[in-house]
């Protein structure tokens, strides 16, 4: 009898494949008859309602089972904020409110909680979002592994970003550096030291918000690089639109504590996801200006890392450069890489 | 040390103080100034946000942690998907699109996973609801229970039915037998035979649909008598709009297996939940004319079980008459009552 594996659950090819063929493949984008509006087309975490004036609401959501639930940087309350608040700007939206649903343990310490829900209001309160709604469970001892929090944001957007508009000539920026989060929660998982890590979990409002008020139609298309990590997103948006993706390896900006514990690890950092780090295809003559913008903004190691091509013969797919020479395609993450890794 | 217990995710009472002191107390309806319209003014499962013509979104989430996973009636996916449609309905909104978060443990049978899921799909596509936006995620083998689903339900409300508006003269209507979820999900956590029960567990559109079109600003309040039942409910809007709600027992609609198990599993019938009945305040004088409406459209028990009145010594309360005869308090749940019940 067929079960389910941590592999369905780490965001590569095993979550897309399970997703596609229980859910998405059975239900059909309704959204669109009903509101005579944009939907979505294609898998992705954030969805378009029309409202008025052109504008849209801009609606995602995600659970959060991190573990550990406190880690240098953050814990998985704030991880669970700022995972929406995200999801809803990379899709070009400017969040104005939250909901979200606690479930935790039977036998939880209360100050723990208080933490956890600290946190949260903390990037709430920073960031002028409305919680407006939500839900608190407990399960009895033994029934789930401390807590799980899941969050739903809603933002507002004059301009969507479809990831469905990345074109060939378009060029690839990464705002910071890749895999802070996941070497660090990995790390953990694996009782190493973790005194040079930190978990990059931080809301990209400041990348966004004068973003899109200067560059209107030259982010073409926008995403942060979470489970999964680059690996997946650019192999995601390399299928979606066709084309081929191709990736400078030297270009990306990884950190040495990143690369050092990948190798420990034995895991390619590139599918290491993190959490406060943009990835933009931009249009290729604006690409430079853009990224002297993003520096400008404090994100000191944003980098040009590639371009999407059109290839007949490698459409679909993403091709880096590697350091040491040579070309080979980046597969999308398989198997188990970290579980709970947010 | 202050730890976490199941009552504290009973819905009563412990739940209220939890959230009001955690959460309510440290976050500002900030939608109201970042939108200029209609927040949230009390704790509710669900918000509305202008959006064009008067109109507003109606947005509610909710986690599903509901043991065991599958009952006579239903399974936690149609739980999950009717939840969250019903409490955009008790908000007067016309549930439009849904979002979905599915967190599984290891080793889930793929054949279950599919069974909820073809439930969660076929009341979307009955309801003709767009499924827009999800995530799904895997716990290792003994840190989760099975599986915990959460929903967001989105809806669009021309009148939305804020249960502030409840006023003295409101009478109060029940619009089927209650507790018949509960009731059968206790009974088998104590491994009792359910023959005689089957959860209520339904969409209340056939209900709400027609009544919102037929008595505009007639019903004044509307809510779902879920975790807590009927108690709870009432005792909120007693508690939020300061009047006394008086009901006479011997007119509550209870099914005679109800009151049996309730009588063996000794509780009260008036904290159980129910998933597929609607609580209304209406208007005084239609109250009889929206009886007879609801009857017809096939909600057989419907009831006017009580009366909001103005009543300075009571304020607040929830008085009822109880069938053996004599007057007294309907305290709101407190302490365990049934863990996981939805």
């Amino acid at each position: 009898m067929s079960k389910i594996t941590l592999a369905h659950g780490a965001g590569g090819k095993e979550t897309a494949n399970l997703l596609e063929s229980m859910i998405f493949s059975r239900v059909e984008n309704r959204l669109k008859k009903v509101k005579g509006g944009l939907g979505i087309d294609h898998p992705d975490d954030s969805a378009l309602i029309p409202i008025e004036d052109g504008k849209f609401l801009v609606v995602s959501t995600d659970s959060y089972t991190v573990s550990p639930i406190f880690f240098p940087g953050g814990d998985i309350g704030k991880l669970a904020i700022c995972g929406s608040i995200n999801d809803v700007l990379v899709m070009g939206g400017l969040p104005i409110a939250m909901l979200d649903t606690i479930v935790v343990e039977e036998g939880f310490p209360m100050d723990m909680l208080k933490r956890i829900i600290d946190s949260m209001v903390e990037i709430l309160t920073a960031e002028n979002i409305a919680l407006i709604g939500g839900d608190f469970k407990v399960m009895p001892r033994g029934h789930i592994d401390k807590i799980v929090i899941s969050t739903t944001g809603i933002g507002v957007s004059e301009n969507p970003i479809v990831d469905l508009n990345i074109q060939p000539g378009n060029r690839i920026i990464v705002s910071g550096c890749l895999g802070e989060h996941g070497a660090t929660i990995m790390a953990l998982q694996h009782g190493l030291n973790v005194d040079m890590l930190q978990s990059d979990v931080k809301p990209l409002t400041g990348l966004f918000k004068p973003l899109m008020k200067h560059f209107t139609n030259v982010v073409k298309a926008a995403g942060d690089p979470t489970r999964g990590g680059l690996s997946m997103l650019l192999n995601n948006w390399a299928k979606s639109s066709g084309n081929l993706i191709y990736v400078d390896e030297s270009k990306i900006p990884l950190s040495d504590s990143v690369r050092k514990y990948s190798e420990m690890l034995g895991v390619d950092p590139l599918h290491l996801a993190s959490e406060g780090v943009a990835i933009l295809a931009v249009d290729g003559e604006a690409a430079e200006e853009v990224l002297e913008f993003v520096r400008n903004l404090g994100f000191d190691d944003a980098a040009i890392i590639g371009d999407v091509k059109k290839d007949e013969s490698f459409q679909g797919l993403v091709i880096i450069r590697s350091e040491i020479g040579g070309l080979r395609v980046l597969e999308p993450p398989a198997g188990e890489i970290v579980p709970r890794i947010c």
